[in-house]
């Protein structure tokens, strides 16, 4: 963590250990900066996994590779590069992949794909498999370590360690969720990328975790936006090592799925929250809320369009209670929008209600508002019942500096 | 014009009288800014016109009359507000808009439908029906002015003036094209608005004028960006007074069409380029070509996707040959590419090829063309015949601090 902390940075969480998860780190030399930049979680025999990818189709070897070997619901390991990415590296970058695989396969004794890579940092430049074959062993060889050793050790330009932690009644065992997360800072030529992992004792089926996790994942990594700019390698893997002891949940509405579903939630919210937390230059975290819409896909596609607005963020960047701005983003986001029924607020306050600015609107309250970190923006289409939320953070002369004022 | 001129202005060109077409300037005093900022065309009895208009759906009562009075085919009058864009601002805004266009016909003993109103400024506030009033009858009241003029006069946060000639010989008749146009410079609560105003000589039919600016809009207006966010006022009007003395223009192939179409393609391509050079903050004008697209439209999703990228646009601001922030945009786009026939370059030299990094890329004449002002990014898909051309500027501080260093 070389760049000062962010304003919005978050203390990391106490967090327990998970039955079944070992975590080691270790030192690779990916980039010459003189830290651990090798994770590596052992899992129990049986752990089962379930993963969300990125859908930029540029997506790195590591991701096509983790997509496919997710389905068949198992994992041992998890091994993470902080440094390289491997994106766009062909079939280079695929043998690099393949060969930690199979190193950590032949250590444990398990199947190939039971092993899942990732890798963060540089694009177009293969993963050194020499660099790669020492890290993992070394990493093999050394002691546990913990989950804030591992939170800073996949980090890359991420300004503090970002960890969550949930629990949940289950059949009357407590489940915990354990979570860590990097991104999504940048610096040349690194690419924005967002690598989640979480650690749970639960005993589920991989395909009710999949679908858990899809459906956790649409609420709150699929709403969250820094520059709009998509990484070719974000992935987020959950797994389950079935050690709470509970009875297994492998449907909706059996014992103790509802509560597991509630924590996932609340652990993935709370990380998506963390990456925004750490978006480049952010000095302001902004929550968009939508409602009335034509649907919850519309209103998400409306709330994304806000968030994603140059004009809509560096307006909040300058405190400044812009709702024009906002009527500019909800008008271009192609979705069921009738001017004269929208309404636009800050912090609670509505400054335009149904197609025309308020008469007694008052700015103070929500200039005052603008002033401290944590904005929301409200926005009611008065068409329909849909509704999303959607988080961002705000545009500043840090987001320039991290990004332009460089030279590779 | 209030800033300093952007480093990439163009001079003013020179710029003939249309017959049929007089200019006059006045100063309503829509804000304190001590300059004319009503602009007032009349147009000869019989002008044919045609108009594109912003997709955005919270756009200002000009738009939702323009876009319905450009259908009856016929324009006598053009009135430009500068300084408020009368959006958001209902049935209030409306009327003051109808009130023009009232005053004007009066004048001219037109119907009302004949007379076209642009605004461009402060959003959310109704433009002030007296202050319109007046400065419309010192408009009809003043002596005509030239195209610098008026250029100056439509421009808000621009900060050089904005026009484009062209001619062309249709039916052995000289038809020229005059244009003027502003956009996109912004400040403190004004929003993006790109209006533009096409004169010309020619005879030509309302819907087939309406057919070529269309057309003349998608290569063009419709391929530029500046930070993807769409204005609720943007209009482009073309005004054709049939004065040249042609047999008049009434379809494709008709003696003349084709080279009225050519001029008209290359004033709406100038007048595009001049808003880009005028982007706020630019430094450098970018041109992204897309060949090998499944399609021309594909091609152009995957070029906005690059241009409106803000790590690509970063990039470019820093000088810095980060082509893969390019891969990561093309991935983004949602349109199909392989990531392993993908090539990306700059100024026309490629630094990967079919998804590899080149093993003998040389990055010093690529930075050397990043060091000048006017920069190209070529991306081929290798997957079809689709090809388009977009233009956007790159992303610098100086945008954020015209968009969000004040307070309002």
């Amino acid at each position: 963590m070389t760049h000062p902390a962010s304003p919005l940075a978050l203390p990391f969480p106490a967090m327990p250990p998970i039955a079944g998860v070992t975590l080691r780190v270790a030192r690779a030399g990916y980039k010459d900066w003189g830290r651990c930049d090798l994770t590596y979680a052992e899992l129990a025999e049986g752990t089962a996994v379930a993963g969300v990818f990125t859908r930029n189709v540029c997506c790195s070897s590591e991701v096509e590779l983790g997509r496919a070997n997710v389905r068949q619901g198992r994992a041992r390991a998890l091994v993470v590069n902080a440094g390289n990415s491997n994106a766009f590296t062909g079939y280079r970058g695929r043998e690099a992949v393949e060969q930690i695989m199979a190193q950590v396969a032949d250590h444990l004794g398990c199947p190939m794909e039971q092993v899942f890579v990732s890798s963060t940092g540089v694009i177009g430049v293969p993963l050194p498999k020499d660099k790669a074959r020492e890290g993992v062993a070394a990493a093999l060889a050394t002691q546990p370590c913990d989950w804030e050793d591992a939170a800073n050790t996949i980090g890359t330009t991420d300004t503090f360690a970002k960890g969550a932690v949930a629990t949940a009644i289950v059949g009357g065992k407590t489940v915990t969720l354990a979570a860590i997360i990097k991104g999504s800072g940048m610096i040349a030529p690194d690419m924005a990328t967002m690598l989640g992992y979480i650690f749970t004792d639960c005993a589920i089926a991989p395909s009710f975790l999949q679908e858990l996790l899809g459906a956790a994942n649409a609420q709150t990594f699929s709403c969250i936006t820094v520059d709009s700019d998509t990484s070719t390698s974000d992935t987020v893997l959950a797994f389950a090592t079935g050690k709470a002891g509970n009875q297994q949940l492998n449907c909706e509405g059996c014992p103790g799925a509802d509560a597991f579903a509630a924590a996932l939630g609340d652990v993935c919210r709370q990380l998506a929250h963390l990456v925004v937390r750490d978006g480049e230059g952010a000095q302001k975290f902004i929550v968009v809320s939508v409602t009335g819409a034509a649907s919850d896909a519309s209103a998400r596609t409306i709330g994304l369009a806000i968030a994603n607005s140059p004009l809509v963020k560096t307006a909040i960047a300058g405190e400044d209670a812009n709702w024009g701005r906002v009527v500019m983003a909800v008008g271009k986001a192609g979705e069921p929008a009738d001017r004269d029924r929208l309404s636009v607020g800050f912090g609670g306050i509505w400054c335009a209600r149904e197609g025309l600015p308020l008469a007694d609107y008052d700015e103070a309250p929500v200039a005052a508002h603008l002033k401290g970190r944590e904005i929301s923006i409200e926005v009611d289409l008065g068409l329909g019942e849909g509704r999303a939320t959607v988080w961002t953070c705000d545009l500043t002369h840090g987001y320039i500096s991290i990004n332009a004022d460089y030279r590779s």
